[in-house]
């Protein structure tokens, strides 16, 4: 079966579309989506970024609000601009290495939509464990979240992600190692995996 | 009739795709393209750049340059890497300034057949004669280049740019203030166009 791995961190703003689409449109073509949450800001450090570069450069920043706009309204997506912006990701990070397969994709896809669909911060330890009652996955996950096993293997996502030549987010990446960076490159990844399966 | 304003720099890569085919899709949807050529560098500088952002960021440049191989040989164009990257771009601009209309549109993609087509370097003023004399354009638009009008028409467009927000290129505006960047958005701009003519 066709697979393709949907690269994300949860305080990046066009991995929420993707997040919010990528099954749908993954299904349509028989591909299967494996979810790898990691940290961009490790991977923007190596740029000399100490923070979002929408923050950084503000007519880029002024830009992608606006385009945020348009393509959720086109998509038929809720979207709040997160304050402060960027989030504090790690914690939720964290939780969604956790968890694995349906339950890792249906809890970062209620943590995409507190985010940037109701604009609930997303770093509180509270707020997270009340995502996963309500999904109705184990309550201990937080706890677990702060285990060394997990923070090493979110260590590890993010040394893999440089690795295979990620520097932003969405990236998707195919078995036979071709990178697609951007919500924008959402369907052409489907496409790539699906024609060479 | 819907109208549309294309904004690019010869340097850009993602500007050739984009005006190579924008004329094509625009004509479908009876939106009329107004070729608006402009420098990158004084608003890169605005940023902090001296250089293009894909020689700053390394990995942000292999993979745009793995992306315009994919996207040219989707779109059936053929993709030379230029050498130097990027070309210098300042006189190319002030003759396309110095052109109006269609004599401009056919000699701007003339310039980025050459460099990202056929890999030649556009910066000197005896390939770009050859350009306009192979087009049947005025020979003498080169020297007309050089005129003070012609300089301070290119520096009023990227005044005008910078005012519009465009912090890269291509872009896209529309008469109801509307910017949309990349080649990623050239649909989404005529559509938008189209919809509010």
């Amino acid at each position: 079966m066709a697979s393709l791995s949907f690269w994300f961190d949860f305080a990046s703003t066009y991995s929420y579309p993707a997040a919010m689409r990528i099954e749908h449109r993954a299904e349509k073509r028989g591909v299967s989506i494996v979810w790898r949450p990691f940290l961009l800001g490790p991977i923007f450090a190596d740029q000399g970024w100490r923070n979002s570069p929408f923050n950084i450069y503000p007519a880029k920043g002024r830009y992608m609000w606006r385009d945020m706009e348009r393509l959720c309204a086109a998509d038929g997506l809720p979207f709040v601009r997160p304050n402060p912006f960027p989030q504090n990701s790690l914690l939720a990070a964290r939780v969604a290495i956790a968890l694995e397969g349906d339950a890792r994709s249906r809890f970062c896809r209620a943590i995409f939509d507190d985010e940037f669909g109701q604009g609930v911060s997303i770093d509180s330890a509270d707020r997270i464990a009340g995502v996963l009652q309500d999904l109705d996955l184990p309550a201990d996950t937080v706890a677990r979240a702060g285990s060394e096993d997990v923070k090493s293997a979110l260590r590890a996502s993010v040394e893999e992600a440089r690795g295979l030549g990620i520097f932003g987010a969405p990236s998707f990446t195919t078995p036979d190692g071709e990178l697609f960076w951007g919500f924008d490159r959402l369907e052409a990844a489907l496409d790539w995996a699906c024609a060479r399966a």
